[in-house]
């Protein structure tokens, strides 16, 4: 079941995240606020943002990416999936029925 | 090694990591203060919750599971497993000292 | 690509996450607060910590170890590596192109 990894400005964060859900891409997602320092064109800078840690399904990943992706404000957003060894199974099936 | 991703309710997150670090099921457990949304009953809901990030071992991931279990609040806890594909030596040691 | 998971103490995370990145061992290093319960020298201990989640790449994921290492204030720092399962392709390339 992948878990996936999304940074986003924080006027962005909580409508993405809303829509994800809304739309059925993701059972849940986790919110973090955060400091991220990257470089970009040369320049070395340090930016609040928010990190989005989205449940989702094996067969919904690759719409969620596309979704993501559509409305992201960021050229080159951060989408990366990590996959868990294991789940309680309660909350796999939790997501299952969550996620269509 | 595994980490164990579990969130909480913010009235419960701090007793339920500080059982684990007691009772020797996690040498360390960071938490993170988030918001989340989900689907919940057919309504779209968010809330603060604290994502509880827990370092232990192979041997003692079952039994965290199940105490994890046992003391949530939750009827379906999110409760998932993440393995490392490297660790500084130094701290597999000192996790593999403090659970037992 | 992997994600690198570091945590350190409130005032000295902001110069560790600049510096993997102005030494381009990092393309981006997120800087996320939490409490972290742990035991040490057989006490169980509650502390403000930051995690740092550094994106990097397979060829200097061991220098940018060895660069934590050396800059970090603690005897037995937490360094782990995860790697994602997938990767907007985009991103690898920005990560690519900011490494070296």
């Amino acid at each position: 079941m992948p878990t996936v990894y999304v940074t986003a400005p924080p006027d962005a964060a909580a409508d993405l995240a809303r829509a994800l859900v809304e739309e059925r891409l993701a059972a849940c997602v986790n919110r973090v606020p955060c400091q991220s320092v990257y470089r970009w064109d040369g320049d070395v800078h340090d930016d609040e943002e928010v990190i989005l840690l989205a449940k989702t399904t094996d067969e919904r990943y690759d719409d969620l990416v596309s979704r993501v992706v559509e409305l992201h404000p960021y050229d080159v957003p951060c989408i990366e999936r990590f996959d868990e060894s294991h789940v309680l199974d309660a909350y796999t099936s939790w997501v299952e029925d969550e996620v269509r």
